[in-house]
């Protein structure tokens, strides 16, 4: 019973093939290998973009920071979301990579940004001098750390938001997989058609060992060398590229990737209609993605736990210890490995 | 005959048998599992100090910046050769890491700091005041860019003057397997044994698809925390370590590292003596490691690149066109795939 | 009529003549010299501190941003009020020192501080792991950007809880003359005695033509040389300090820093008190240093525009056209050498 | 007998007296005065630059880091001399400014550059990779820091080098002054019609308190309002601008700047030739601004240290101790104020 993360899920058998088969003989390194080559055709035609640049690394941290730094300059502000991963879960990596950058945290539900709530930040810098950051950029989490989602209207509303103050926007795209399968939109439609200028599209929560695409829709030379060599500084560039390449590339062919996305919604689905059964527990945000927030009384966390459950209480820090009736709220998330067995088991231990 | 680089090399099947295993159900990600755990212990054991500190890494641009930053403060000088990697291959990294430290370079034969050399430049440093930049590390390159190794008295030589400075020592081990293999010395003597305090060992080049290991012989919990920070802030702590952690335990097994390099060194042994015979070229630097640096005749040359061999004329820039008879330097390395058929046919078409 | 900033006040004639009585002859260079001991000396006595380090620069800014750099690593996160000056008007410095820790915003009213929600912002990271941001400082802007001040109870209570959760205490002193003169209380009842740990103390706001100090109460000489080899990188140590330090010495000398911000705060009341008459104007936070921040009709900021009174309208980026009774903001500074004569004039024309 | 440094000398009287005057009343702030503007008008002038950009700062280290970190990027290497003031006595800042860009050194006799050197370090960077710090800017020191100057032709051919491989070019002034005297040229011939892109003009050791002009001769919108932020950002935006603005006003009045220069280029020689009469004296590099570097018996020194002559032993950690006739080196510096007395008794106590 493992919902602490989908990090803790393993890599999909189809990738661990195309890993394996891409070992055969020697390959030259750095990227200049033909499967390195086969994902960015597979993302241009996926994504409808034809010009498309695509940069693989290994960590969605590593993907948002580099991203970022290529948009945002040392002295602007980065719009992002008051629990974005990149605020909260990275240890300053968007700081270190752009130089110092300033996040600035914006309100909305579920992780959401708020159209209002953007507007009004964007309107307090609008008569920035040489006194103030400028404006950097727009950093949308898709899915949100809260599992929800932007719709394609959503993106669109808060990209044009953005491009009216001379933004471009970022889009953290670590469960960007999750996102798609829900929506049944394309991935066009969810971000370059949307305002999105770069998309951090993750494969590591969903299926992979490790793999992440940057992709820059808007192609221009400069800045693509520019972020080859911010990757190389970082000590992101990896030698032997063949194999992060195989991952992604096997992940992106024959819509595994959405599969793989649509069996770990789908596990939500079923642990989120199990738990609402009977007023067990409540959903604090809505289940749109692949992970759930919910309120369970201590007693059930208890029987969970002593049934080997792994999972957080969220936010971190609070205790098993306690009155039984408490409501204590929880993250649970699942994965594309996650099974109808396991959920069932999860519910059965939280009824007692 | 792929001579380029041995990052062009395959994983051995070993590892990837590692790696495939590894993925059998959940693991709890950041190293919070069994392998990265086990990864510790081996290190420990194999360099006999029970009390060093492991962290795992998927490049060794990545390690060497990061353990760099440890050591060196953002106004100190990291002493190194002129040809060290950290100077010469990885855009910077070693600056971007450490907030902009300085590398001070030092000469020395086959890219080998020389100890007069390195005791003139620390001299030169001895009366630095608050308007000169501060003396913050040594660092070694084990193999060196150039194929020769450093013996253990001879990294202890230059500890000893780094010691005598205040200065700590850190040791690019991209290549460490290949020096230890060559030399018959325990991994102890090559390195905390005679001075060393911190360690990057690199398996990328030698067998893994991607792994290394940054090892702190010298424990100290604050520091060890820090290095966390930074790895997480520099985008390198992967979710599923587990992968990474699956090839350097397997590395480290049963000795399979060292019989690796062993096969790296053989092969680069055979195209020496091949190379040298009948006086078809000459070696520019000697054959210590895995890497040879030859010099040969423009025709030689042809012949090699019409058979479709691949590797590097030394420096880059030069071309094939020109004089026949013209002498050309190479560099040609080996890795643990290399077979001896490859290099007999390489043989072949140099000698035409 | 100049309310535009207390930066835009003169220098006080004492302390022109000591930096023109500071040119006779030679003297060292970088601080090497008399008065800049002699400044040492006095920061020691007057803050009953007597092992108290003191350096000099020329900028509020960099005096901040170096002190924040002393105390706060990189991936941690600095303490302060939403409108604190380090966060809204330093374009980044402090990212950019620290080389990128993050800024939490606390709120609290008139820019001050409040103890519930500093302890909520500290609670929130009670929990951090490798992921998050660690602790950094707490940073207090005394006078605040509002024109409000901390009492030295307010001062403790705030640096108690920076303390029980392990965290130094900066203050912003910029207007710390003001408060102190304000106040009636001692410099060290105000500082090290309430806990706080760095003075940035600003002469230039209130005397000066361009002298700061930053005083660290604590002493520790690795910390204290490492702030000079920082300042020295940051482009801040000057050669001929000499003219730094007398204007910061004479400031010093016999109660001329107090008896200056008592003028400048002076001003600020009789300029409140004639606005307060006749309901002419309401004032939206308290005048408790030199600024006001009052709120007029239109019609009057036109007619003191038309007099020539030079201020800015708060926040910047409204306009004097519109409705002519609609209430605009703005903000009013005085300065040590405003005169009676130009806060009546101020008042008449405001009047009509 | 000060010759340690001309940082060690007084400002001149006219400069003194613009500051008083330029106290009268209220000066708008940070820049935004007539005094600055003024500035701009002269170097436009003087320079026969009517696009010309100019910003003002107070200290060298500041004026040159700011102005590399414009000119080349974090990934990118500064060609500039081993005895570069920016090599050797900014503790880094120009690493930490640019973001970690890396200062590649050159050889030259008297710290002058070598034409060939240049040509040859240029082109072993001719086939920079992604795995390669790129070409950033060439840095200039005029005079140099051993006392030499660069003629228009010298600094030509650099120029020209440097741009053949899209270098632009800095030059370090902190002597402009006293290379512009000694060679008669106009400004303009020494730094853009020779190919200089961006001059860091220094007053502060030739008559000034702390002045100093960042002038960018090829206008450029967007890097000009960069730089201003840039400026800001390191803490080097002064709020009372005018003080800076008036020394920098007057200095460049009337030719004054040039006159200073002389009289400090006038003791030098004058000095020059007392040590060289009756083979008191060997010097060690040519005299052609304001400093000599020569070679006395350690009895001399003795001698003029008994006397009270201030200077140092060059290069640092010599001492007086030790066999008389030994020869020791020793800097020593001219400044504007350094009166033929003081020459004369130099002179004489070195005679003995």
């Amino acid at each position: 019973m493992m919902f602490a993360s989908d990090n803790a899920g393993p890599a999909a058998p189809e990738l661990m093939e195309a890993v394996v088969a891409a070992n055969a003989g020697s390959a030259m390194p750095y990227g200049a290998d033909p499967l390195t080559a086969s994902v960015t055709e597979r993302v241009r035609e996926i994504f409808e973009a034809p010009d498309a640049q695509v940069f693989l690394l290994a960590t969605g941290t590593a993907a948002n920071a580099l991203a970022l730094s290529a948009l945002a300059a040392p002295w602007s502000a980065i719009f992002c979301h008051r629990h974005a991963h990149i605020e909260e879960d990275e240890c300053g990596a968007p700081e270190f990579y752009t130089g110092g950058a300033k996040l600035t945290l914006v309100e909305g539900e579920h992780a959401r940004i708020d159209a209002d709530a953007l507007s009004r930040a964007l309107k307090a810098t609008a008569n920035a001098s040489v006194h103030n950051v400028q404006r950097g950029a727009l950093s949308l989490t898709q899915a949100t750390e809260l599992g929800a989602i932007y719709t394609p209207a959503q993106v669109r509303a808060l990209s044009d938001l953005a491009r009216a103050h001379g933004l471009p926007v970022h889009m953290d795209g670590t469960r960007f997989s999750n996102a798609v399968a829900r929506l049944g939109c394309t991935p066009a439609e969810l971000t370059w058609k949307a305002g999105v200028d770069v998309l951090c599209l993750g494969a590591s929560k969903c299926g992979a060992m490790a793999a992440e695409a940057v992709i820059f829709f808007n192609p221009d030379a400069a800045r693509a060398w520019e972020f080859q060599l911010r990757r190389k500084r970082g000590g992101h560039l990896f030698s032997k590229m063949r194999y992060v390449a195989a991952q992604m590339d096997r992940w992106l062919t024959d819509g595994l990737w959405l599969e793989l996305a649509g069996r770990a919604n789908a596990a939500a689905d079923r642990l989120a209609a199990g738990l609402s059964e009977g007023n067990l527990a409540t959903l604090v945000h809505p289940v749109e993605a692949n992970a759930l927030f919910v309120s369970l009384p201590r007693a059930a966390h208890r029987r969970l736990h002593a049934a080997g459950a792994q999972y957080y209480l969220w936010p971190p820090g609070q205790t098993l210890e306690g009155p039984e009736d408490e409501m204590l709220t929880c993250r649970l998330v699942c994965n594309w490995a996650t099974e109808e067995a396991e959920v069932d088991a999860f519910l059965a231990a939280a009824r007692g």
